[in-house]
């Protein structure tokens, strides 16, 4: 595996990991309380650009992406998912996947904005109550997209 | 094609066309002097989520973003190159992909957050000479994608 000594993404988890397979993992993000159904896709290896991939590995890095985001459209039934893939401080391939709502503290400006409002407490309560059924099936399916792509 | 009236990126074209295939296009974002280099792939269909695409679609979509992606890298030797797919305010697939320097006026931030400085006028003008050639490359790059998917 190739890893840059240094990188908080090639010397950590970068969260509370929900599923993997041999090239990448899904965390959950925890630094931020007002978005608790904030995941992340990490590849595993130290690749700053998505066009860096092979066809193959981009294709198995967005079938993973496609996963967390059905999960989230499944569980808990947001307005609207966004997906990103920034790294300016961090040039380790990640892609955000956060589920949005009308109600949440940012919507719908990006989160990376400032906020707007303080997201109402049970709102973000009935989220997190949501996850543990969320993740277990999430790692149900990533496990078997590790099966896809034998040749990887 | 499915169109959404009132959706802005069914009624238009959404910026300067730059390329297109018979599923989607590639435009160059005007709105912001800021990021010259701020281009959209813009799904032609109204689909909000991108796992709402079937497995080709999303290959045929991210072949597109990785062609402008690598088009950005080659022309303009970007820091990094930044991919983001929100929809927030428009419910209508579209890719993000923005080069990103050092000197821009957000870096390392999101170009989404608030501003820490003014762009070099004359970083943003090479920039900006540049596109003519990327632009050139890029069209016919997207019109090969074009005849790679016949089947979509």
């Amino acid at each position: 595996m190739s890893r840059l000594p240094g990188c908080p993404l090639c010397d950590g988890i970068g969260g509370v990991l929900v599923a993997r397979t041999p090239h990448l993992r899904v965390i959950r993000a925890v630094e931020d309380a007002a978005f608790p159904a904030f995941y992340r896709v990490v590849w595993d290896d130290h690749v700053p650009e998505f066009s860096q991939l092979s066809p193959t590995q981009r294709q198995h890095c967005m079938d993973a992406v496609v996963l967390v985001e059905e999960a989230l459209r499944r569980h808990l039934r947001p307005h609207k998912v966004n997906l990103a893939a920034l790294g300016n401080s961090v040039p380790h391939l990640h892609w955000h996947v956060i589920a949005r709502h009308p109600w949440d503290s940012h919507f719908p400006a990006p989160v990376w904005s400032a906020a707007q409002r303080q997201a109402p407490a049970d709102a973000l309560q009935a989220v997190a109550g949501a996850l543990p059924a969320l993740e277990h099936e999430l790692a149900q399916a990533i496990g078997r997209l590790a099966d896809l792509h034998p040749s990887l």
